[in-house]
């Protein structure tokens, strides 16, 4: 049998970093990687979208329309990918069909080619306009699954999904598990499924988290069952509550019928690079480091744990984290089981800290109140009719049964106006779009951005100094440091160890 | 169809920490998880042989025998299982048959059950007589094939070992894959083909490193051949140059037709205890925290990369560990392709290191000439005859093709009146079994074995002192810090970060 060619999408340049280090990689510390990551042979290069954009002008002093243009220069033989919410495109709320086609366009016009859409609800219809955009932009429409656990979701409720996704004209299906929750057998499941309804010509993309320590084996099921392509991160920046080791999955399929055509030889120069460049971004780096199982129990990712953490902290009530934990799957059950990814994380993790401080549902956060009333879409489940009474008393607001977007006017003259006023745009659409999502941090971004990009890892010098400090601090514990102290003409000698 | 069960075998009291924090972790950080491991449905619990006998007494004051008494106590109702080295018992050389029986005699009336026996060299000769002992003294059986790869290897040479052991009256077969080279494809050919070959109640038990990422998905693959336990280590204890996560391994079974018992409230309890023990050993803890698919090309497992290195180093040619990578294979082949095992992995690589620092072959280690000659066993491969003849010439030493027990004198009787004659000893079986497997140690620790067990780990006021220390450390590096410096009564203030 004539082995079946496997698809490798790396993530190092975008998921990988947004996952391990708060999404803080400068672009310069990816440049040295591109020739390298152009040449090795993969599917795709995750390389934008996602948290990224907003990080690059909020932290970083980056343009991120600049960082897609160099990322286009400097691999013009790749596929360029990028995660698109759907509707919110990179923001946090619904925008208006204009401007999500706005956004769209100039994105592939700066270069991008393959647009992974998701919407956080599965709702179709918020996913509908943007991937008619892309259609219409010359770009890859891949519509996604975002998968989740819930007593109503189900492998045929997947495969419907999936259905509705080619009906829109999706150039391809992935399965998108952000919180690491799909195991071997459901990964089989499903991607059978889908191909053995759709046809196997169906192209799907299997995206897992590493976090359980359970998905490498799901793409390899997914891949018996018929899955293309998989995403992967070079060694040096994956597992915890990154993804699977590119170079151990395609170490994996050696001799099982399955082939990919990635290049070892760069391989391991893109692992070597981001192995020098990964101890730059230490303080951003997740604590967890090796596998979390509890997930599966809690369905609650990692992010949105600390997340809500820090909420109760600075509450003062750092120590009804477990209550919380415990609020949230009724939380989730009430507004209709959401699959947990950005913005329904956020909005019900807010939500379940709020339930444990002042009671349940006692105040309801302005966006869970949107969320019970329709303003993000319509999940799987029926919404908790209670629920969503105090929500209509709180906000005065009806419900919506209709598209959330189709609720909007108009809004791109106004937003092009808004953008062009600002200090500091460059008058170009792509500032208007910047502005568009990101309106409390785009005009500072644009008055700083002439000082160029600023760079939050470590210096060299910052890492040396810290190395011998550590191995210091380190030795300081074992035995006594000795500290011969002058004052004056005076020398004493001081031994200071741990009482 | 019903499920079938799965039996885990949980490394955490052995492997576990023999491959992460160098075989460090004292009896008295193990004792309080007991009681969950014991109940919670482990096929066996391995915790003991290997090299924790040898760092009991060299590092921890500790007395082995005392330690296997106390499992045995605290686990009454589980299979304690543990690794021994065949013919070489757990120290470094072959032993007389009769030591060897004494040894598995001792083991199994302190409490031993599963004995798991293998031969560097995979040299049935060396395990005939040490599974005789076990059968004859009650114990479980495992015969073991250490999983290699070279030109020669094959799953029919797999095959015919597992058939030799079979013979021997092997209870159960364990496929030992100590370099994490084991792929799933051949994985599942091995299993599949030795219970195709031997029927399908011969039972396979499974142990993989997870070092290069690869081995979750080839316990999978064997338990989908027919494997019926694989070894797994507890969360806080796994990954890296250790084992695959107990709870993964568990979670990634859901749905697949095949089930563990295995109590998961308990699996908590006992990662929350070696979460908190941990990092009591970070002084000794591996470096390797995410994946190493290098060893594929090489085949050199990390433990062995390690140690070659501190070799060169120590002979000032730090910068040669490339070209001793580069020998290694070559020396390998000259041998015969042995497995790369203790002991043969250090022999191997010690010699390549020779090689490289003085010309091929132009001296040859004691140990190095004794494997030429056959004074380990036989390899799979013929060894180079020109070598041969160079390990004669320097040792005037004829080579042997006859077990190398055979060679020995009955030593028993020599061991005892050496032992009983040492002091400090008690006079027991146990204390001439320790003195003859550790002579250049065991005298110095029956001195010390009054004093007691010997904590290596830092203490709780260390941890938080070291915590402390580290985040001053790391706040030092970011930005100046500025002291006022009062003497008599002159007030200075001094700024200090690194230079």
């Amino acid at each position: 049998m004539e082995p079946r060619k496997i698809g490798i999408t790396e993530l190092a340049l975008r998921d990988a970093h947004q996952s391990l280090m708060a999404t803080r990689m400068a672009l310069e510390d990816m440049v040295d990687a591109c020739a390298d990551i152009d040449a090795a042979g993969f599917w795709s290069v995750e390389c934008w979208g996602g948290a990224t954009f907003d990080a690059c002008i909020r932290f970083l002093n980056e343009d991120p329309w600049e960082r897609l243009r160099t990322f286009r220069e400097l691999m013009p033989n790749s596929r360029l990918q990028m995660l698109l919410r759907g509707q919110n495109l990179l923001g946090y709320r619904h925008y208006e069909d204009t401007v999500v086609e706005k956004f769209v366009a100039k994105s592939a016009e700066n270069g991008m080619d393959v647009f992974r859409v998701f919407d956080a609800l599965n709702d179709p219809r918020n996913l509908q306009h943007p991937m008619a955009a892309v259609k219409k932009h010359g770009g890859h429409a891949q519509g996604t699954i975002c998968y989740t656990v819930s007593p109503l979701h189900t492998t045929e409720g997947y495969v419907r999904l999936a259905g509705q996704l080619l009906d829109m004209g999706a150039d391809s299906i992935a399965l998108k598990d952000m919180a690491a929750l799909l195991k071997p057998q459901p990964a089989y499941d499903i991607v059978q499924a889908i191909k053995k309804t759709y046809g196997e010509d169906t192209q799907i993309n299997v995206h897992c988290h590493a976090t359980t320590g359970v998905t490498q084996v799901s793409l390899m099921k997914a891949i018996e069952a018929g899955a293309d392509v998989v995403d992967t991160a070079i060694s040096s920046m994956s597992m915890g509550p990154g993804h699977n080791p590119t170079e151990s999955v395609i170490e994996m399929l050696e001799g099982t019928g399955y082939v990919t055509d990635v290049d070892e030889e760069r391989l391991l120069r893109i692992r070597d690079h981001f192995a020098g460049v990964a101890p730059k971004y230490k303080e951003f780096m997740s604590a967890i480091t090796t596998v979390d199982t509890e997930i599966f129990k809690s369905q609650i990712p990692g992010g949105m744990i600390s997340n809500m953490e820090s909420q109760l902290k600075a509450q003062g009530a750092g120590d009804r984290i477990k209550e919380v934990m415990e609020e949230v799957p009724r939380v989730r059950q009430d507004a209709g089981y959401p699959p947990l990814v950005t913005p329904s994380s956020q909005i019900v993790g807010t939500q379940a800290v709020f339930n444990v401080l002042m009671g349940r549902y006692k105040v309801l956060t302005g966006e869970f109140a949107d969320l019970m009333l329709g303003f993000y879409g319509e999940c799987i489940g029926e919404r908790n009719a209670e629920v969503v009474e105090i929500a209509r008393a709180q906000t005065k607001k009806e419900p919506i049964s209709v598209r959330p977007a189709d609720t909007l006017e108009p809004e791109w003259n106004e937003l092009v106006a808004q953008g062009n006023a600002i200090e500091g745009s460059n008058g170009s659409e792509e500032d208007v779009l910047t502005n568009a999502m990101f309106p409390g941090v785009a005009p500072g971004f644009f008055k700083s951005r002439p000082d160029g990009p600023k760079n939050v890892g470590r210096t060299p010098e910052q890492l040396a100094a810290e190395a011998t400090a550590a191995s210091g601090a380190s030795k300081a514990i074992r035995e006594p440091i000795r500290y011969r102290v002058t004052v004056g003409d005076r020398v004493s000698t001081v031994a200071v160890e741990p009482a």
